[in-house]
């Protein structure tokens, strides 16, 4: 991952920049957003605040992002770019934003939202069922969008993702069904939205659920359909309506994990650039960017691939304080989460007070990519025992899997190495020998391996025969979700489940109307907030 | 628990009325809360506004307080109280205050700090290493504290915990030591401020490491002891500077939890209220209220315990809002948590989507109050067996111990009514099944809770032996803390840890300066927060 924490080094120095230029206006917001005192002065700058609309409006959404998934993308940007660094220094974007708030994310089945559920709350400030998009309850009233209405008022309108267009998020933004699944009609309601960009994945069902395949009514409907690199970079205004499917997909039809990415797909950041190109006009824009691969990896408890993305993701932010910058008066840029996913933490019971957030890096893969490589193993060798399969562990996630008897080798030259007396070669034995077992398995974690490895090599059939299996594996291949906890585990960060969890995320704001996302409120509020200061009416 | 539920939830209901009269102010600062653009009123109103001072300052730390212990407490309270209710009741005082920040706690030791040090963070601005209170980490500087300021500016100072009064939180607001262990002098130290009010827990060392008892020290330096709650209600300022403990205390001469109290003891909140009566001057006040057994209860991964402790945290932070109310112009309230304890989160991977968190309501003893017991159990029948035990479980926990055929006749019901054709009453024994299974253990769970109550009746130096024990137990009584555990989960809550996380905490504010408390801030500036709204100078 070596070449990659370079290149995010010199991106996030460039946020730095963005950072610096932020600080002083921030200071300057909390300096002059008194309590009016004096009710003349008050009303008279009220009346003059109130004429002042945002037009440019950004909504970026990291999917799981929570409050832990931030500050782990934070902490270990600072780690691996300077293990001195402290963590004030803050390197993502989002987190100097002057207003920044908590948001409870609950639906109406569950305190435990869902994507459809809470996408329908940003989107039109209704509470729904979880996995309803944009509908009430018993799916009998549509409810209007933020997007609709902009685009009735004559404004321009973007939605980009990483995942799949017909993927929950970014369906919330165009489309009303009364089930996420209802991938062939989502992409019909994406083809007829009359939107302006789309840009990110491809599309779950094209073709199999109707007589004509789904992206046919794209062009119909008069879209340009892109596909490379090459001719996204060429997309001007000029081009009209576009929809933009990365090349290179990964799982489910969405783009790859940042951290598996070989530099030739065009990144979030990069179609948010784009997005700016293509819908800036005099009249108005709304994008919605989202991070979709964030929630993705918390679901399968990967930390290194959840981080690496929420790192993407705030790069994306930062291309729009880009735009910001130079129409300060104009724009809205919102940062904020769906939900928490896997209820991840900063602190594990087996390193108590320590952090070691930066031994992530020896993480290479993704877990998706390792099981890539895990499905060719298992099918080239079926019968492989757990020994043939520790190369690939070693190099994947640069654990070393220990024997009992090199564990206990290790154990004793560190004990050695500490006894009252131990001379200076002990002494250094034992430092070089604790330096060892950092990344190396005890005995139990290497049976849980071993048995994770026998469970990923079984048929499906009798894997689910498997005593607490959902409990164990949540229905990820075994070895490789219990890999991605082991590293995380060995790095201070753990995690209590593999759905979405009810913590309230947090939620950040800069631009014109941004002091209204301080406080504790609601993911509906985040629609009434938007649609107050864009002056937006239906 | 039931009778303390309907006090909470009358007090709920005063609480809410507090909040009724919160809303609309809250609204207002929104509104008026511009980016001023005419330089010319805006630096008139800023100057107006500097001459506007915090005089009545309240620091209140939850601590191990951090987003899901609020969160938590939150739900339960709603769903204690009404099952219909809707999260947006928002129960808790602190989340009704209009500026919501978000705040770091890293120390020069870890990310993840300590008490002492994040004390020292917030009394001093200043960081230093885990264990050590308002020093350097070379121990060669003492930091003055707010507090000790405050003195100097003519003001009053309280100092209120749960916790025993020489604990780190408390004693960062008046002590200098180089460890937080040194419980002699940091009693000796708290002798020697001259605060005016202290009130809460004992002391843990207040003669074994000197020649003279160190209450001897606060007599002679003129505090009047006080230690029952019938001469705690007589006070009044007339009796000067007054040291409090609480009658029947708990662990570590701590308060007792709040779900353990049989209401003899004089609350948080009441010492809160009496804190103000005592401390009330025309020149200032400073209050700090900690609510510590939050942490404490966080540690041993006991979430019910936490819950209500929260909730009478919250109770006695509506106590200053009631003083707020009536010097709005004048008073700060500072709500925030010196830290997260324990990697608490609301979803766990065995109940996915769903929560039930009333569930907890079954438990009626604190860890605490369960290992007494136990203890009990343990020393009149040393060589029981876990039957033996089962009863005294399903009794303080509700949880109901299923041998394997129990769980079986229950699981075969539960399908028998599921399955295609199932006749009335077989529809009906299987819904009963269910609801029978909802609070008893699978024979998994059941194996977990067998071994830990084999290793809670074992010597404590043949319990050390147990592979993994730390990580199992994390040095708690073995049965407790897994029985604490699975009523957790079987309410859909979860941790990760047994010691502190790095995850960043929850602040709140309201009243002078309150806007200041909005955004993504270190612990170090609340400190410098609370000097520059007070007006205080060293």
């Amino acid at each position: 991952m070596k070449s990659r924490i370079m290149k995010q080094f010199l991106m996030a120095l460039s946020g730095l920049c963005v950072i610096a230029a932020l600080v002083i206006p921030t200071a300057m917001v909390n300096a002059s957003a008194p309590t009016v005192k004096d009710a003349g002065i008050a009303s008279v700058q009220t009346s003059e605040e109130a004429e002042k609309k945002a037009k440019y409006v950004f909504l970026f959404i990291g999917d799981g992002m929570g409050v832990a998934q931030r500050e782990a993308a934070d902490l270990y940007n600072d780690a691996i770019n300077n293990a001195e660094a402290r963590p004030e220094a803050n390197t993502l974007v989002m987190n100097t934003f002057p207003a920044q708030g908590m948001t409870t994310t609950y639906d109406l089945s569950s305190i435990i939202t869902d994507s459809a559920s809470a996408g329908t709350a940003m989107a039109t400030g209704h509470k729904t069922i979880s996995g309803t998009i944009n509908m009430d309850p018993k799916f009998s009233e549509k409810y209007t969008t933020i997007t609709e209405t902009a685009k009735k008022n004559g404004w321009k309108v973007g939605i980009v993702s990483n995942v799949s267009m017909d993927h929950a998020t970014p369906a919330a933004f165009y489309a009303h069904v009364a089930t996420r699944k209802d991938y062939y009609h989502i992409a019909l309601q994406m083809s007829r939205s009359g939107f302006d960009y789309f840009a990110g994945g491809g599309l779950l069902d094209a073709s199999k659920g109707g007589f004509i395949p789904a992206t046919d009514y794209f062009t119909d409907r008069g879209y340009k359909l892109v596909n490379t690199a090459e001719e996204f970079n060429k997309l001007s205004p000029a081009d009209g309506k576009v929809y933009f499917t990365n090349p290179g997909l990964q799982d489910e039809k969405s783009m790859k994990y940042a951290m598996d990415t070989d530099g030739s797909a065009v990144t979030l950041a990069q179609m948010t650039t784009k997005g700016i190109e293509m819908l800036n006009n005099d009249t108005g824009f709304f994008m919605m960017v989202e991070g979709g691969k964030i929630d993705w990896s918390c679901h399968a408890n990967d930390a290194a691939a959840s981080i690496v993305d929420t790192l993407a993701f705030d790069e994306s932010v930062a291309a729009a304080v880009d735009f910001y910058k130079q129409h300060p008066d104009e724009t809205l840029i919102i940062v904020t989460g769906d939900h928490e996913t896997g209820g991840l933490t900063i602190g594990f019971a087996g390193t108590g007070y320590s952090n070691y957030i930066s031994r992530l890096k020896e993480q290479d893969d993704s877990y998706v990519a390792f099981n890539e490589k895990l499905a060719a193993f298992k099918k080239a060798t079926p019968k492989a025992t757990f020994d043939k399969v520790i190369p690939m562990i070693e190099d994947g996630f640069g654990i070393d899997i220990l024997s009992d008897k090199e564990y206990k080798t290790l154990t004793d030259a560190v004990a050695k190495g500490k006894a009252k007396g131990a001379v200076d070669a002990d002494k250094a034995a034992g430092k070089e020998a604790s330096a060892k077992l950092e990344m190396a398995t005890t005995p139990s974690e290497r049976l849980i391996l071993e048995n994770s490895f026998k469970a990923s090599m079984l048929s499906s059939a009798d894997r689910a025969k498997i005593t607490d299996v959902s409990l164990l594996y949540g229905g990820y291949e075994p070895l490789t979700v219990k890999l991605t906890t082991l590293i995380n585990q060995k790095s201070g960060l753990a995690w209590t489940s593999y759905s979405h969890t009810g913590v309230p995320v947090q939620t950040s704001a800069i631009g014109v109307g941004a002091e209204q996302f301080n406080g504790f409120y609601d993911n509906t509020a985040i629609y009434t907030k938007m649609m107050d200061i864009s002056g937006l009416s239906n």
